[in-house]
């Protein structure tokens, strides 16, 4: 029996020693061979003990823009970074802030309520008492607002759901609509009502969508207790994160600043968010139309839509003062390529404690760069440099990374190679998005390390998830498209740096999000208990920051890009057809009086009125551009570029390095220049949600076929300056030396 | 413009004309006239005050079997018919029906309740003050019980719900259950449960299915208020319908009696039905597992799985006694064919008021007749026999159709043309299921008749639904399979008699079904106001009566036969290549451990077993069946057969009124040998729902390969004789005389 189970052994590191042989994207087998080294050290280092101890310190207080616990946070990464031997410093920009000074929401007839737009301390959760600190819940960047009106309910409050209202002939102009979160990014929902005439927007969290229909609520589970509020940002974050005094460029000392009033990102109307408690009155008092089976929630009662008879009186102001958003920069110099960057970064500001956002993720940074800085006591040195970042201010609107990036603007295009970001983390399975440029990279990763609860690969528990939902197995991690609401979006899609966003999650789900409730101790008894899933975190951001850093040939690569590009590609030829014919079939309904033909007894109909017919596009730009790249993708081997002269080594880096850049235009995305990516965007109505090929997408979709015309011989021209890059990368690895 | 006018009329008035001037199925043109003409006096003498009118007599008091005012209704009804100069005979069936004694539900852990098991009455329906004439919330059949045990909720407690549950490693044994109504006809959730171990049963109406998530409850609204109860019965109904004591004969005086104790169609285990407000604490008090998303309803908690810690004691018991079931059947001699039968039905015991249910229909019956009536002090008189039947005891399981049938089975074998059936109706669209062999010739009835609202045809309106839905336009009116549920059951499944079921519906939901507030006020507010869809549904089935009487052939085909039971072979066929990949696709999950790779922290895993391979069957005998009908199909020319001899003609509808008949076998389906009906049947596990070709699709659903073998053959065989029927048919038309 021994022998049998040293055999056992011996087979197991026989099959290590195979894994540990394999070929490393972008590196020479004999830097493979140290690579792998430093990554079973760096591993060792690791300890998930410092995530919960740190975790437990600076979700301890709340630690929102311009607390004074959120400088303590700062001060304690800072000290940490620099108690690790990195060069730190702390970047200060004084960004608009406005916190709220007046909150008032009266239901005034037919009956009469009064908000309460409180959370209210639980039991089993002292960090729940803190009331005096923390901000109350609300949605910033509203506007200040004295407004009363008919209330009118509107599901969502995306734009399915305005056709909907507007087939009942019922209007939102001059009312006050009350949302459901989710469905969208928050911010949305206030820019749609505004569009159609709204003059102010309430946000509730519906117990259908993480309250008590879930699970449990808190204290006694994971979900949202009937006080819990999401507070969240609500300026107009698809056309332009950051602070919007400073649009465009770094809110340093001196800089200019545009006026608050008017500000273009800012609501039209005001917002104020509250919990279930608090809107079930005025859901109740609501008459008119029976509300849509799918608009239903979980409250105990009829949804109906209004407009009134409820009438709801809605006031807030808010401070509109600056504050100052502090970003945490430890660097630690390459040995060989100092001017290539390699950026890793988390926000550490949280609209109350954020234990699970942001500080689940942050910790993850911290251990990271820990666990690198006994590497180097080891005498190893990153090729390139490593920056790991603590962002500030990005609960508002992506605030300290933006600022940051813009300021720093033109160093990071010469110097950065990539940016890596995780944000709020717990349990369960692995998900990332980025740039498919780095997508096989990244799948090597995912493929060599374990689950911390299964053992198997994070590839293969993926790829059981997708085969347990029943779709197939995986044959490789897919990344997913980046949208925004996070702090990659001012790296990726203002300047073209190719970017990851990194997590775990699927097993720890709740209602915490944003709410007073995301604490420590929330954190400790739903989400990732023992920090096992975070540790693991470190090594899939460690293993990207580490390869990344000290690749012989940065390893990108083009098949699964053009592949995954191609199938945008054959997307929005796709939605240009459904389109036309959607909009045939629905114009004949209208014309054949198929909607007056099913009109029920006692409802009110508004016949939409026939939708101009969709023209054919041509997509040929898109098309040969797409079919240029896939010609060229193939001949690109990752292998021989490792082989070629150590100068073409660097010209190749460099190639890849501008490689993201290249899917960009300065001129940016209609109505929004300050995202100048061409292939990932988050959408103008969606939110963080993406829209890929974004100018052409939303072209088609929101119906402007001329824009769309033009959107598509843009991006014809980017796709043929991508080619143009892929030519020269591949010019210098095929001629052999 | 007035001459424009008149233009308009006149062209109207050609357009109507050459409607008339169509061919009518089954008539030769001059019969055709006369039958137009006949038809629009009939139309001419509906009058929809008269089914208010009645309505509001017969729904006046709670009318169930063996009720006072039971007796009173079918003694109004007979007076009714012999007033109108129908041949009158009340028949009486002794039956037994359990009517509830005891009746206790309580939670004794781990808080405690005792539900009130009471519909209270409502502010403005004075019908729901009479709960001492009304028998309480009950489901009948079920056996006496008093439990005591650990409480379970199965979701709807059908089959898929068990398999979740044995997932999860969740038994029932020894438990007793809580479903929710609907997913499945009540009867199935105590015989699944009873299979699978429960000791109890009970059953409630959750306020997401018929209540306040639907709309505003009564009497604000149409829907279920917290304390509506479903009555219902719960014997084995798709194993045999009918009094349990007389399996297979009539329950007439003398006839022998099984016995109670043991008989087969009781439930196993004792059940009650209960209120969402009597279910709400039970299901407070479940803890264990949270129950799948797909499974909350609309009450404001964390539906959990249980087991317990809930305890609830159940404690029901009945009066095992007999009642009498009437059925009144109002007789119009035909003047050319006495001896073949056109039969007409609706029931008439209610579980309370029964206003919709029955009452609704009840009085489209009558109003048919009295029509009827009319036309013949005009001296016309139908050429084949006419029974206007209005059916007792149909409420506790089909049992005063199903006696009436069983005890007149040889003479309805010789004389039934066909059977129409109505049961409760409404508002909105036209509804019918029934043999496809009459589908051409029921849609020209409704390509004739006009939407009381919109005055398009009901063809067109169910069509502008289907394309408003997002479905094609309808090239005919589609007839849907029968299950069970309604008094066709006997003529149709029992003995082979073609029949219909025919309703309106779709524009007056509601949740009064089967509790105390299916009352008079509640129709004439929410169902039908004016009876305008009563009143069409008289044109409907009058016209579909009318012609069946007076037809010079039989107005049966093939074609559309063909074409829908060919559609059925092919997805029993699909549905055993579907589960063969299935049944693979699993096992393979299974064997690769991907379940324990998904299942979350903390919760119970219980791998499913893999399943034994699906094997290729042998379906040829269904395949050359179906292929020599759809063969013949289009050798029948339903024009050329009126022009036959007179001879011919009856040899021809001879063949016709035998030839649903030979869809049957006498051997009857497996387990179930009263249901002798091969192609159409109620589902053995799913009540009401119709399970086509059900013999070969249960055979495979519940994996029983040999079974499905066999079935197959026998379905061949039966699909011969048919087929053989149709050629001695097509024999008689073809040659030219």
């Amino acid at each position: 029996m021994r022998y049998l189970i040293i055999l056992m052994l011996c087979l197991v590191s026989l099959s290590n020693l195979s894994a540990q042989s394999k070929d490393l994207m972008g590196f020479t087998p004999i830097s493979a061979a140290e690579q792998r080294a430093t990554e079973a050290k760096f591993d060792g280092y690791i300890n998930p003990s410092n995530l919960d101890e740190w975790m437990k310190y600076m979700s301890a207080r709340p630690h929102h823009v311009g607390s004074p616990y959120g400088k303590k946070v700062v001060d304690f990464m800072a000290d940490k970074f620099r108690s690790w031997g990195f060069e730190v410093k702390v970047e200060r920009f004084d960004v608009l802030f406005p916190t709220p000074k007046v909150r008032e929401l009266e239901l005034i007839a037919p009956t009469t309520y009064t908000a309460m737009l409180q959370e209210p301390p639980v039991a089993g959760d002292t960090y729940t008492e803190q009331t005096d600190e923390a901000l109350p819940p609300y949605n910033c960047f509203s506007i200040d607002g004295d407004v009363t009106a008919e209330l009118v309910f509107v599901n969502y409050g995306i734009p399915a759901d305005y056709e909907e209202l507007d087939k009942r002939g019922i209007s939102v102009e001059g009312k006050i609509v009350i949302a459901k979160y989710q469905g969208s990014w928050r911010g949305i929902k206030p820019k749609l009502a505004a569009e159609k005439g709204a003059i102010g927007c309430l946000i509730y969290s519906d117990p259908a969508d993480d309250g008590y229909v879930k699970g449990e609520t808190y204290p006694d589970g994971a979900w949202k207790n009937e006080y819990g509020v999401q507070r969240g940002a609500v300026m107009d974050l698809p056309m332009q994160p950051g602070d919007p005094l400073t649009p465009g460029y770094g809110a340093v000392e001196g800089a200019p600043r545009v006026p608050i009033e008017g500000n273009p990102v800012l609501t039209k109307i005001p917002v104020l968010p509250i919990s279930y408690h608090d809107a079930k009155p005025l859901l109740a008092a609501l008459g008119g139309p029976v509300a849509p089976g799918s608009w239903a929630g979980g409250l105990p009662l009829t949804y109906r839509i209004g407009p009134g008879p409820a009438i709801v009186h809605l006031k807030i102001e808010f401070n509109w003062d600056l504050a100052p958003a502090y970003d945490v920069i430890a660097t630690l110099q390459g040995s060989t390529y100092p001017d290539e960057w390699i950026i890793r970064g988390n926000h550490h500001d949280a609209w109350v404690h954020g234990a699970n956002d942001p500080i689940s993720g942050m910790v993850t940074v911290m251990e990271e760069a820990r666990a690198v800085s006994e590497l180097v006591k080891t005498g190893w040195r990153p090729k390139r440099t490593l920056k790991y970042c603590a962002w500030g201010a990005e609960e508002p609107g992506l605030l300290g990374s933006t600022e940051w990036v813009e300021t720093h603007a033109e160093e990071l295009k010469k110097k950065a190679i990539a940016y890596i970001n995780t944000d709020g983390t717990g349990r369960g399975y692995l998900n990332a998005g980025g740039s498919h440029t780095l997508e096989k990279f990244f799948g090597e990763i995912t493929e060599e390390i374990e689950d911390p609860t299964h053992g198997s690969s994070l590839l293969d528990r993926r790829s059981a998830k997708s085969r347990a939902d029943g779709n197939d197995a995986l044959s490789h991690f897919p990344l997913s498209a980046l949208g925004s609401g996070s702090d990659y979006s001012p790296f990726f899609q203002h300047l073209g740096i190719a970017a990851f966003n990194i997590g775990f999650g699927g097993e720890s789900s709740g209602g915490e999000y944003h709410t007073m409730y995301d604490s420590y101790e929330h954190y400790k008894r739903f989400k990732d208990p023992d920090f096992r899933y975070g540790a693991t975190l470190v090594k899939v951001a460690g293993r990207t920051t580490l390869r990344l850093a000290n690749a012989d040939v940065l390893p990108f690569e083009f098949n699964r890009f053009s592949k995954t590009v191609s199938g945008y590609g054959k997307e929005v030829i796709a939605l240009a057809d459904d389109l036309r014919a959607s909009t045939k079939k629905e114009n004949t309904l209208i014309l054949d009086g198929i909607y007056e033909e099913v009109v029920a007894p006692g409802t009110t109909l508004n016949v939409p009125k026939p939708k101009a017919e969709v023209p054919f596009l041509n997509f040929a730009p898109l098309q040969s551009g797409l079919y240029r790249i896939e010609a060229l993708a193939g001949k690109y081997d990752a292998s021989a570029a490792t082989k070629v002269s150590a100068t073409d080594r660097q010209k190749l880096n460099q190639l890849f390095k501008d490689l993201e850049r290249s899917l960009t235009d300065d001129s940016g995305l209609p109505r929004r220049p300050w995202f100048i990516h061409h292939v990932y965007a988050p959408g103008f109505y969606t939110g963080y949600g993406v829209k890929t090929l974004p100018g052409v997408r939303e072209a088609i979709e929101q119906r402007d076929f001329v824009e769309a015309q033009q959107q598509i011989e843009k991006l014809g021209k980017v796709l043929e300056r991508y080619a143009a890059q892929m030519e020269q990368i591949i010019g210098l690895t095929s001629v052999k030396k």
